[in-house]
């Protein structure tokens, strides 16, 4: 496969509305798109969060349910489940602490770093932490939904879903993680999808831009 | 300048701690991270944030010391401020609206979905309507990582500031937006970062996947 400048990829991925049920993501693409979501930077390198890969057709079908019905979930052969830490704890951040003694030495530095991040984060409310650690999954779908198009892989960021509905089909409050956000794959229906003949719609580049030189 | 893949570009980058002032990003090269921004996807096509592209070494020392002194604002060339919509309003929705029947056309569905929004955003409360915004900003941060590895610029996403008073440098209270994420742009001093030479540390995809087949 060629690679393909990001700006290519960005046009040709749409938040797919209709996917052909007859075709499914070969698991080589599905653990490119993983892998990409694996090496998504995330705030002082804590990975809050963590992805279920539903190809099940039962779940799929009770996590679409959950969403309202949107057949992007059932008719794709995956939905990725990005699952936000409830809260940061001692334990958690001590992990991250393990992981980076083990990849970078035993240093100072690094204690003193993770120490003063449990001094901020653990007096916060459980509430914050969860919001923060959200925000740092959905650096991770911008980062999906390229490496989806990357493998010529259709996608559908949703967040249009029943969190608890979700939570408790995947038995996420447990482990003490929330779902934030859906990203069904699969390959798009050209016969099916209004959406793909449409224009992409974006704003003009000084809508949105303003330079301070 | 030839493609990369993505996992390349996502290994290449790292959150870049000592910036070589004496190096310029070329205008270029801002405007193509600036359109990966552009054209990142957002919940509902809304793009409830503005990008401020700041140049100026004096708004940027005043923002590096918003932001701890963190030197990579002022060593670097650029820092771009991901500024969130403070509220959805009617006015804020009615133009994305407009823009779409630009684009694709005056189809009653059109309408129909973002009367459908509306109804759902508005009452809302404004805190509530930020958070969601900058949840967007944070897809276009994680592409906009991407673009600037593609076009082999350091940058390093920075939530340690002070958002009041980088919207108070700014003047973004008074246009409705909230800064949300800084992301200073240049290239790595590779004698002074400490960083540089560590290993990345990731955890395990064990760590973080689940697999629901």
């Amino acid at each position: 496969m060629t690679a393909k400048p990001l700006n290519d990829l960005l046009n040709w991925r749409y938040a797919t509305k209709k996917m052909d049920p007859s075709k499914a993501v070969p698991q080589e693409k599905v653990d490119a798109i993983i892998e990409a979501i694996r090496m998504a930077p995330t705030s002082s390198g804590t990975q809050p969060f963590e992805m279920f890969v539903v190809s099940n057709p039962d779940v799929r079908s009770k996590i679409a349910e959950a969403a309202g019905g949107q057949a992007q979930i059932t008719d794709g052969s995956h939905v990725l489940v990005f699952a936000a830490w409830d809260n940061y704890t001692a334990e958690r951040i001590d992990e991250v602490v393990s992981l980076n003694v083990e990849a970078r030495g035993d240093l100072p530095m690094l204690h003193a770093y993770y120490d003063n991040l449990k001094s901020n984060y653990l007096p916060r409310d459980a509430e914050t932490n969860y919001a923060h650690a959200a925000r740092q999954a959905y650096i991770a779908l911008g980062i999906a939904l390229v490496a989806a198009a990357e493998q010529e892989v259709d996608s559908t960021p949703m967040e249009g879903f029943d969190p608890d509905a979700v939570d408790a089909i995947l038995g996420l409050k447990e482990r003490g993680l929330r779902s934030v956000v859906l990203m069904p794959l699969g390959y798009r229906d050209p016969a099916g999808d209004w959406l793909l003949p449409m224009d992409k719609v974006r704003k003009s580049h000084d809508a949105i831009i303003t330079e301070v030189n």
